[in-house]
């Protein structure tokens, strides 16, 4: 993957920009450990959170580093070769380590990131309570030491193919279904701006 | 996630084969590094393929202690209140060192990789050199040591929710966009069975 690598910060910040979901990796007892997170980024850093409860956030807590990958899977490239093929994606990587959100800027960074996560939804409920802001801890994680892969361009010719065989790409892309209403929903409750809104940006152009 | 642990090897399996896509971590130099790689379930174990020059996965290969993340973000779940939102997701863990496939055994590794990650495409395309497989390092990670969660079946509604406050879920899926042809591939060439195979695979039902 190394051909792609890119330094753009701006590239970066669109490929964290278009995810949900990232994998945070620790090194707990000598030995590697991930989980996949719900992140947030808030100017030159990510937000993620978790339970006070979490062994692992509180490793993380404790300032070890950890390496953070976002990855989009953007489509299967058939080249005339199992050897040339593969995927096109892009791919961020993060190393560093993560700092507290001190309980005074916590409530903020929380909103921060539920506006990414859940955008406008936090209008449509009640606000968090104290109990849930205090069983709750925000990470923060610089973006210091990120690179980025986008292997959107390249292409699975060779020179050396037999060009009466296909070669070309799959896209891939996520898109958001119908609004799956909960049982107890009062009947006659229609999905919201905020879902709707999340719908229409997950839909194949 | 701890809620929704399971230890049916089925639901294993299953959360495995709808994935191309895997999160490889290791400990490097005292410090997790993780990487996106392609894989494929065989039986009882994983297969991954990389480079012989990767310095990542020779210390794969070196019976380095990992761990691999699977998940698939199936939705994000609308709860009443930030604190119960989350996403719907199916997610696996798997612990473990890898072993190297032997010269022998590795064509016949390589080509079920590539069944999963590309099936029937190996049937339109020239064999692998043996240039190309002195190149590439396949990997058999076990599944011993691995747990699955899935959280499909749960609901964002809680008893003392106002239940005129819409909740719910918004599904997400993968879905594959129209075959995009290479511009060296001849023209008249049609995106082959293999391509339009995979995109049925990828329809949203």
């Amino acid at each position: 993957m190394s051909h792609y690598q890119q330094t753009d910060r701006r590239a970066l910040y669109a490929v964290l920009d278009q995810a949900l979901v990232a994998h945070l990796s620790i090194v707990r007892h000598g030995c590697p450990m991930a989980l996949p997170v719900g992140f947030a980024r808030d100017g030159d850093s990510i937000l993620i959170h978790g339970s006070t409860g979490s062994a692992f956030f509180r490793d993380v807590a404790e300032g070890q580093e950890f390496c953070v990958n976002v990855t989009h899977l953007d489509g299967i490239m058939y080249a005339r070769s199992l050897f040339d093929s593969s995927m096109r994606y892009r791919a961020a990587v993060i190393y560093g380590r993560a700092s507290v959100v001190s309980a005074q800027k916590k409530e903020a960074a929380l909103l921060k990131l539920a506006e990414h996560l859940m955008p406008q939804r936090q209008r449509e409920i009640r606000p968090m309570t104290q109990k849930e802001l205090a069983a709750t801890m925000v990470l923060r994680i610089p973006l210091e030491t990120a690179s980025v892969k986008d292997n959107r361009a390249s292409s699975p010719d060779e020179p050396n193919d037999d060009h009466s065989v296909w070669a070309g790409t799959l896209p891939l892309h996520v898109v958001a279904g119908e609004p799956e209403t909960s049982s107890a929903t009062q009947s006659g409750v229609a999905p919201p701006e905020s879902v709707l809104t999340m719908k229409a940006r997950f839909t194949t152009q």
